[in-house]
């Protein structure tokens, strides 16, 4: 007897007409685990070991002014096709460890502990999946920044704002730095997002932190191996990183596009986050390009966890492959 | 400035003309950790916890018959559509732990722990992973297997031979059970393949495993919430299940359809094991527009972990839209 549409959706209706089979053992019910699996992913770029480590993932209804020029219709419309639920957007934030060999560093560091009880434990899960990868936060001796988001930074303070990392330098892209932290642009800046954007910088580099930042610039090794490359737009200052070792190399993205199933799909799509919203589209565009000609693999912070994937094009935007998780490194 | 194709290209050459940022503090090199995290990963359907559990990966070189009707080159085609390495399949393996709240049941087995050695960690994990889960084998009360192929009944023994669920019912289908064991099928069974199959099954199914099992039919429940669907062509009793409770379901296909990057794209390809090539591509295909027109999750043995996907259709065939990895359950 083969399937047939009603065998398969007649589940709950055959629960009743069928009994379970007779004369199972007994057996005491084991307890539901209800803990999910700790968030990292290992592999290897070359000699560079990377470790994908989760602070987790929000959850929420998106704004009416999310996209500026995509309407919820629309929005909604994409979200269908990935059969993701409606008005919601599912958002993971993905720092990832780089073992250089001579460097243990962390690129970003999420959206921070503190936000850990308010989210039920779904995101701020960044130094639990640390410990849990064997990586002890204090051994990190480099943290890279990409740029000053509140879901890149404040990771840096633990919830009782000591430092995350007190033994690391801090990285930070020079134009960025000097952009967040000019009180003359932060006077001028629109109250709302990009104001609270100002405060929440000078709230995370206070003296404490200050003390460790050093700056770099773009094109420019920020580790053995690991270069910065300007992507600007997202943010004026915003920065991805290649990675490369021996004939291997990935392109750790940051928000070049934020969550795939809309946005590297529509990289038209100017989101409120995007500074510079032209800028980032042509800067998405040129990444995405190369990504596509070199067949080169990404790294992406919002991209579903582990967070790694290939990218085609499709249609008038891209899509990117997901690479298969692989249960050794 | 902005990224150029010569900018992110050009990573290896700038680590030779950039030098590292000047006065990086001086720090001990932390030992890269070389393992990967465990790979089990949880979800609900509505009550009922599943964990999915990997047992590896095999990476192999695919033999010329692989595919009855397509040559070498289609495949390598669509390897490379997806990414993969040419001439390669990386094929994994994952069972699933049902929690019904009144069973702790495990859907197939894996390749077993006895390949462990052989293949250096990659497949054979099964056991090791379901520990990390926190899942006590001893406490397995059901195993259900969905058909007699060695990566699905082996893990039934330990590499010592010994039971790896020893307190377990072992569930098999009642048609793939009866042809298995069928001393006369066995006979007129090709030599190669099937005759090494029918003896593997022998293997497995020794007197300790036997006393342990009781078939199921299909179209009934194995497990509280947990119908057995005939999905046959594959093998001939091959079955797959429907895990419902309240309103949500999932489809556990086992192997209607192979790795998901040939065989979700390409229905009508006719692989060296299936065994009655025609009926398993009639059953694929009416399995996959059940899925398309009913929106329904599928779990697939041979998917990359955690291996939940939606179907849409695309071309000729499907494509799957893994679903994202959830930091919590």
């Amino acid at each position: 007897m083969t399937i047939t549409r009603r065998t398969a959706l007649t589940g709950a209706a055959m629960l009743a007409a069928s009994p379970l089979l007779p004369n199972a053992p007994a057996s005491a019910a084991a307890p539901a685990a209800g803990n999910q699996a700790p968030g990292f992913y290992r592999y290897k770029v070359g000699d560079i070991e990377m470790t994908v480590v989760t602070d987790g993932m929000n959850r929420f209804k998106f704004a009416d002014d999310h996209v500026a020029n995509a309407n919820r219709e629309t929005i909604n419309k994409a979200l269908e096709a990935s059969f993701m639920e409606k008005d919601v957007i599912l958002n993971p934030y993905n720092p990832v460890v780089i073992n250089t060999g001579s460097k243990l560093a962390i690129v970003d560091t999420g959206i921070g502990e503190a936000a850990y009880a308010a989210s039920k434990g779904g995101v701020g899960q960044l130094l639990t999946n640390l410990a849990a990868a064997g990586i002890d936060a204090k051994a990190i001796d480099t943290v890279v920044i990409s740029h000053h988001h509140g879901d890149h930074i404040n990771g840096l303070l633990k919830a009782d704002n000591s430092l995350a990392f007190p033994n690391a330098e801090i990285l930070v892209p020079a134009i960025e730095h000097k952009y967040w932290m000019d009180d003359g642009e932060m006077s001028r800046a629109p109250k709302g997002r990009m104001e609270d954007n100002f405060k929440n910088v000078r709230r995370v580099f206070k003296t404490e932190v200050m003390k460790r930042v050093r700056t770099y610039e773009w094109d420019k090794e920020v580790l053995p191996g690991v270069t910065a490359v300007g992507t600007p737009g997202h943010s004026i200052g915003h920065t991805s990183f290649v990675v490369s070792s021996g004939a291997q190399k990935v392109f750790v993205q940051s928000d070049v596009t934020h969550v795939p199933f809309l946005f590297v799909r529509n990289p038209q799509w100017h989101a409120f986050y995007d500074q510079d919203a032209p800028l980032a589209e042509t800067t998405r565009r040129k990444v995405y390009d190369m990504l596509v000609a070199e067949k080169m693999m990404v790294q992406g912070f919002h991209f579903p966890f582990p967070s790694r994937a290939y990218v085609e094009k499709a249609g008038n935007g891209y899509r990117e492959i997901a690479v298969p998780w692989s249960p050794t490194i």
